[in-house]
């Protein structure tokens, strides 16, 4: 097990309190030195190590996504990309040059929209028969509520004869191909159920690459169906699992009742090792503000006639929270709304959520009442400051008060609460500057409209990179081992082109990632020069 | 986390190479330095560690034991020890003062024989309920086909009334209490099932404070069941395992199919942590040789008629091992027979063993044919030398051309084999130096009567600790982590009086265990000094 020695770097070593060093050392997967420079030089020298000069780089721990979809991310990283295409012949001839690389039994685009086109006219399964007729395809619009499916895609997935609206059909009766919300949704679960293994290992590597050369080396994925949680343990056991991965199982999963299955074994917490835990379970309490799924107290702004609505009933949710703690399990409870962080507050109350660390996901509207039993409570919160820029037309579903409860990340955090960010990708951008840069500036150049209303808000850059990095390690439960690079934690680090602390606001979203070391191993090299 | 430097010490790093150095330095739970003292000394300074002077004294690595019941040992440990006793009364008054200690469900008592008391009466319930009549009792007899139940043991187990064989009774036709055979196996298996999640901890806690006073920091149950996994983890999460503990589950249990379970999940050999992994099921093929259960290819000598039976029947052994293989899981598989060895070499044949590293636990009785197998597939085995002096009566079963095939520790090895020690306990001792006593003496010394038959089969003191630590570590695929005291290994070590390479074989068996350090920190001290 080799010891290695990093000298002369600008070392940021942990963020609370602000700690930077010029020298680190890394023994097997570990930090065994962080200091000078000239000691760490020594150390390696007595230990026979290698001696790499960062020659004035910065170094910063690696940073944590807390939330994200890796199965998604992976899929839509291998999905062809259709934004800003101009012509339905365009849109053929990329799937023609596609279509040898795609490798599931689907050929997947998305991005497609029709207003760009020259004769607006919508692409029918015609359309793509001409370009692949044997293997099913399925382009979804830029606004994932419609997309168009060659003829084979139409058989395979039964979907004409089916009976679900959603169906499009030319004067004749024909479907053309066109399929939206349900029936596009049935569709988009077919091409899930036909992915092998071998096709979610390959999902998961893309992944795992495009997070590795973002300097993400742990995520929480929150939450994770079984196949992928299978693929995992299958490239775990392969030693193919890189980047750190903390798993919270979606709590059911067709006829599976997943809390069930984990207590069979008496599976608890953090079971697995450093590479891969099972921590707990997901529960979804609500849907989302875009679609008016998110569950409000009050009316929406722009539908006075909506709430939204819980999509698990409160003393459901309840008993469910109930029976993960009782098992020793972590929960990850999503709610946006802040009806349905009444509701979780509500379940969080029979149990002591601090004992397990239970988290709730998005926390995106927060009302001052429910600031006291948060507080009290001291639930994990995975926030995703992205949102505040993606979400630019918010104020319209909320309205004037309400805009002021939304993403309050600095009274989150200065209500002691722990605080981890993530970016829910692929909802939003893996680069963690994007996400930094958002909690920073909070919209501020980027025009949008509830700016001036919730600037006050916006975060210091210490405590962005607090929250990416201490604060998600915090929240599962693994603050021991990542988050920091002090001496015993993992050997988890980025080196960056530029000092974050020197960039101007508006630049930090240029900061770039020339190497991402997991368990003090070179994984990623913006130069391909490989030292390790 | 700390570094801590261990100096003038005679310390075994490792047997095969026969390595001893003078110095060794832990930083956090690993071997960070292993060499010179003056060294070790340097390092520890120049981190800021602390030094430990070991004057001399004699350091190996921990032992692995890589077949044992846990839950049984400790169970066996928290039993009153009845053995030797030489009356009725004196039974009663052991039994008056332990009752008060036992906080299970049952008061349970081993080892009495009548034959010992002056008037070689049986006891019986009714002597029993004169001590306890308000809690279940059952004391068995020395030979474990026997047992005694007071009227309160008798009415739980619902036995008077169930109709099994075995339920002795007096002239009146009133139960006496005395079970044997199948309504003593039935009580048995009651007492298991009214033991709680608290009585399963408090039983491992038992066994794991035995475990490391006697220089144990690894082992293997093989096979465990789902309460005593699922206690496992209760305690792994709340950090109260000490000693590391690999894991062989039961194939099934009850209605459980564990393949089907661990399936679903997706549960892979080696997934969990250096504290307790799983790494895959347990079958069973056959029986012992003391109850002539053991499955031969000829009939026992003392038993002309029958040749033993499978437990599980070949094309049955064989569809399990192959399902399990493909899940990627290791077994472990109980041949003790010839026969069963034969069956067991069928189902490997169809599967490449040496890849999961497939175990056979005991191989007691191996053909010269079935070297050659056992040499293209490359099984592990998981062997238990004491045996050899526990089974001094093995001729009468096997006779003169068999017992050549007995315990043929130094073959195997010889063939090149992954040859691993093991107890069995509590069927063996736990104390390591009883076991490698037994595998280099071979009852030289305990006039076992086919000594002289194999006493080829002897083993090296360096052959027997090698396979004590390295060879257990490779049988539990952990050699990268466990087995020798290299850089990156887990710091587990045993201090110890005496230096096993300077004493007679005759005296290995008084070699005491000084101290059991785990992860670098001292768990067990022999004069309870603790200076961690």
């Amino acid at each position: 097990m080799r010891v290695k020695a990093f000298i002369n770097g600008k070392i940021y070593v942990s963020y609370v309190p602000l700690r930077v060093e010029s020298g680190l050392v890394v023994h097997g997967e570990r930090v065994l030195y962080v200091g000078l420079s000239e000691k760490a030089a020594e150390i390696a020298r007595i230990l026979g190590g290698d001696i790499v000069d960062l020659a004035g780089r910065v170094v910063v721990p690696g940073f944590i996504d807390s939330h994200l979809h890796i199965d998604s991310l992976g899929l839509a990283l291998l999905t062809l990309d259709l934004r800003g295409v101009r012509s339905i012949s365009e849109l053929k001839e990329k799937l023609r040059v596609f279509a040898s690389r795609s490798r599931f039994t689907w050929v997947l685009g998305h991005g497609w929209d029709q207003e760009l086109f020259e004769d607006k006219r919508w692409p029918t399964r015609w359309d793509l028969d001409e370009v692949i007729s044997d293997k099913p395809v399925l382009l979804t619009r830029i606004c994932l509520h419609a997309g168009v499916v060659n003829t084979r895609g139409l058989l395979v997935s039964k979907i004409s004869s089916g009976g679900l609206p959603g169906v499009l059909r030319d004067e004749k009766g024909e479907p053309t191909g066109i399929l939206v919300e349900e029936a596009l949704k049935h569709v988009r679960e077919k091409v899930r159920c036909d992915l092998t293994m071998r096709d979610y290992v390959e999902i998961i590597k893309t992944a795992q690459e495009h997070l590795l050369a973002n300097g993400v080396t742990t995520i929480g994925v929150a939450g994770c169906g079984l196949k992928v949680f299978r693929a995992l343990l299958y490239m775990w056991s392969r030693g193919e699992l890189n980047v750190r991965v903390r798993v919270y199982l979606y709590h059911e999963e067709g006829e599976v009742d997943i809390l069930k299955l984990l207590d069979k074994l008496g599976i608890r917490s953090g079971f697995g090792d450093e590479y891969l835990r099972i921590m707990g379970v997901k529960f979804f309490t609500d849907g989302a503000l875009g679609p008016r799924t998110a569950w409000l107290s009050e009316p929406y702004a722009d539908n006075p006639s909506s709430t939204g609505k819980p999509i698990l009933e409160p003393g459901e949710l309840r008993k469910l929270i109930k029976r993960a703690h009782d098992l020793g399990l972590q929960v990850a409870v999503h709610a946006i709304g802040d009806r349905a962080l009444d509701a979780v507050i509500e379940a969080f109350n029979q149990v002591k959520p601090e004992k397990l660390r239970h988290r709730v996901e998005h926390a995106s509207l927060v009302r001052d009442d429910q600031l006291d039993d948060l507080k009290r409570l001291k639930p994990g919160l995975s926030i995703q400051p992205h949102f505040v820029i993606s979400d630019w037309w918010a104020k319209s579903r909320l309205g004037e008060k309400r805009i002021k409860w939304l993403y309050r990340f600095k009274t989150l955090i200065n209500s002691g609460l722990i605080v981890g960010f993530s970016t829910d990708a692929p909802v939003e951008p893996v680069n963690p500057w994007e996400t930094i840069y958002a909690s920073v500036t909070r919209g501020k150049y980027d025009g949008v409209p509830y700016y001036e209303d919730t600037a006050q808000e916006s975060l210091t850059l210490q405590e962005a990179l607090y929250s990416y990095t201490q604060g998600s390690a915090q929240l599962m439960r693994s603050e021991s081992e990542i988050g920091t690079l002090e001496p015993g934690r993992l050997a988890d680090f980025v080196v960056l082109d530029k000092d974050p602390f020197t960039v101007p606001d508006k630049e930090i979203r240029e900061i770039r990632v020339l190497e991402t070391y997991i368990g003090g191993k070179l994984l990623y090299s913006h130069s391909r020069v490989n030292y390790s």
